[in-house]
C-alpha cells in the first residue's frame, strides 16, 4: 500500500466537504498519523476559524491523551495557545498530512508553519504549495518535509481559490432528478437545501435568471442555516418584476437587475441559480457545475438542450441526494 | 474518531468495487490493522479465488514483513498454506475488519473462520452475519469477536447475494449523460465499458429489449475483457429479427426471443441492457439500477418518461465516468 497517498487522500476527501464554504480561504484538509496509526482527520471549515492543521492537531491530542479539550477548537487563538503549551515532544513521533503548504502569514495567532515547526513533528507531508505570491514560504520554516503527494488532486481542490483571487469564480448550481429533469422542486433532501443555503451565505453575489424569478417567485434567503441572505443580481434585459416577489423583501440585501456581465471580472465568488435558460446564456462563463442529484427518475416535461463537456471532480452524499462537483472543460 | 467504523467503512468501500463481479459469491471486504496501524485493504474479487480475509492477511504479511510473496494471492489454496506456515504469533497483535461473517464451510481449503481462529488474531470485527442457513456458525469458531459495526451498510452491500439465492437479481444498466440523455454512444470511458463487459461475463443472462436489438444491432460480447459472451434473452413479442445482427453470430452463446418473464423466478443474476422502452416495461421487476454517468450535458433528443424512486447506494469513479449504484424503492 502507498500509505502517504492513502492518508493524503483522506485529507483531500475531508477538505472537499467544505469546498466553497471556506471562501475567501481555500479548502484545506489535514490528517495526523503516529507510527502509521491514524489519529485524526480534519478540514478548514470557515474563514476566521482554525485552519485544518490546527483542528487536526487538536483532535490528535484528544486521541493520544484520551482527554477532551474544554474550548471550541474552531477558536484559532485558544487552539494555538493550547498546542504551544503542550510538553515539547508531545507530537514528536507524529506525521501530519496537509493538502496545502501551511500558511506563513503571522496574524493574530502564529502561522501554521511556525506552529508546526515549534511542535517538531517527525514529518510534514504536503500535497501542493500556496499559489499566492508572498504567502508562500511556509515550507521553508519546516523540517522533514515530503512534498508533492497527490499534488494534481490538491491543485483541483484549490482551483476555486486560485480563480477567485483574480476574477469571479462562477459556480452554477443545478438540482435535478437522476434522469436529468430540472425544476419542479426536485431538491428533495434537507441536507442539500442546507448546503445550498450555506453556499448562499458565503458567496458575494447570488446570480439568478430573470425567468426563474418571474416563474418561481423565490425568496433566496438562508433560512435553513439562519444566515444572512446574499445580495442578488437578476440577469434580465428589462426591469419589470413584480415587487411582491419575496426576494425583494428580504432585509439587509441588495438586489440589482442587470444584463451586464462585467461584474464577473471582479475577484469574487458568484453562485448562479437558475434553469435551462440561465445555463444556456451563461454557459461560457461557468467555471464549475454543482449538481444535486435526487434518487428518482421522473416524467417531468422540463428538459433542456445544451452541449457542455465536464470533468467530474468529486462526489459527496447529501442526505438521500448526491452532490456532484464538476468542472467545465474544452469550450 | 470512531476507528472501528472508519476501518469497516474502508472494507465496505473496497467490497463495492467488486459488486456483482463476485457472483454467485457475495461482495466482501476486509481490512487489517495492527495497534491502530493500517496494514491492508482487500476484497473478494471473483468466485473461485481467495476470499477477502485471505487477501487482507496476505497483504498484511507483506506490509509487516517488508517481503513480497512469490505466488498469486488469488490462489486460495496456496494462500491458506502459506498463512498456516507463518510463525504462530505472527498476527497476534492484529485486528481484522470483515464486512461479512467469515465462512465456516470447509472445502478444498480450510474455511476462513477456522483459518482466523488458528492465526489467533487479537480481534475479529464483523459487520453482519452470513444470511444462508447452514453457512452461518463461522463466528462461533472465533474468539474476541466484535459484531455489528456498520451492520446496515453491510446488509445493503449483501442485498444482491440475498436476492439471487431465491430468485433473479435484476440489475438494469443505464448509460447516460449528466443531464439524463441515453442512447447515442454516450458510454465514453473505457473503464466503464470494461466494467460492463465484466458484468456480462459474470451474469447468467443478459436481457435486452427487442427495439434496442433492431435499432442498435449490438454484439453484446465481452471483447474488452476477453471473456465468454453471456447467453442472451431478447424481450419481444415477435421473433422477426435480422439474423445478420452481430449478437446472433457470437460463438458459444444461446439466444432466446421471449415475452415470458417467468425465468426471473429462478435464482440467478440477470443483467438488463436497453433503452427507455425496456426501462418502462420492466420497471416493476428491476431491483437495482446501475447508472454510468458521463461528464457531459447534451442536446441529444432522446429523453424518456418514467417515474421511479431510488436509493443511492454507492458511487464509484470509472475512468472519467461515474458509476452510481441505486436501488428501486417504494413501488
Ligand atoms: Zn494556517
Ligand atoms: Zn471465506
Amino acid at each position: 500500500m502507498q500509505f502517504d497517498e492513502f492518508y493524503m487522500q483522506l485529507a483531500l476527501n475531508e477538505a472537499w466537504k467544505y469546498q466553497g464554504l471556506t471562501y475567501p480561504n481555500p479548502a484545506v484538509g489535514a490528517v495526523m498519523v503516529e507510527n502509521g496509526k491514524l489519529l485524526s482527520i480534519a478540514a478548514h471549515q470557515k474563514a476566521g476559524t482554525s485552519h485544518a492543521e490546527v483542528l487536526a492537531l487538536i483532535a490528535a491530542y484528544e486521541t493520544l491523551s484520551g482527554e477532551k479539550i474544554e474550548f471550541d477548537p474552531l477558536n484559532s487563538e485558544e487552539s494555538h495557545d493550547f498546542l504551544l503549551k503542550l510538553p515539547p515532544k508531545f507530537f514528536a513521533s507524529c506525521t501530519i498530512y496537509v493538502t496545502l503548504e501551511p500558511c506563513a502569514h503571522h496574524g493574530k495567532t502564529p502561522s501554521c508553519a511556525s506552529l508546526l515547526s515549534r511542535l517538531k513533528l517527525q514529518r510534514v507531508v504536503i500535497a501542493t504549495c500556496d499559489p499566492i505570491k508572498g504567502h508562500d514560504g511556509g515550507m521553508n520554516l519546516l523540517q522533514n518535509v515530503t512534498f508533492g503527494i497527490l499534488r494534481e488532486k490538491a491543485e483541483i481542490l484549490l482551483e476555486p481559490f486560485k480563480i477567485w483571487q483574480k476574477r469571479a469564480f462562477v459556480l452554477f448550481k443545478l438540482a435535478q432528478t437522476s434522469n436529468g429533469r430540472i425544476g419542479g422542486g426536485y431538491l428533495s433532501s434537507k441536507a442539500s437545501l442546507s448546503h445550498v443555503h450555506q453556499l448562499r451565505e458565503r458567496c458575494d453575489i447570488l446570480f439568478i435568471g430573470g425567468n426563474t424569478v418571474r416563474e418561481d417567485r423565490p425568496t433566496l434567503d438562508c433560512r435553513f442555516t439562519e444566515g444572512n441572505a446574499p445580495n442578488v443580481k437578476i440577469y434580465s434585459h428589462t426591469s419589470d418584476f413584480d415587487s411582491e416577489i419575496p426576494l425583494f423583501k428580504v432585509q439587509d440585501r441588495k438586489v440589482e437587475i442587470t444584463d451586464d456581465l462585467s461584474f464577473l471580472d471582479q475577484p469574487s465568488f458568484v453562485l448562479v441559480e437558475g434553469g435551462e435558460g440561465m445555463l444556456q446564456s451563461l454557459q461560457k462563463k461557468i467555471d464549475w457545475l454543482l449538481i444535486y442529484q435526487t434518487p428518482k427518475l421522473s416524467t417531468n416535461a422540463l428538459s433542456y438542450n445544451i452541449e457542455m463537456n465536464l470533468d467530474f471532480l468529486h462526489t459527496e452524499r447529501m442526505g438521500v441526494d448526491m452532490m456532484i462537483w464538476s468542472k467545465q472543460v474544452g469550450y
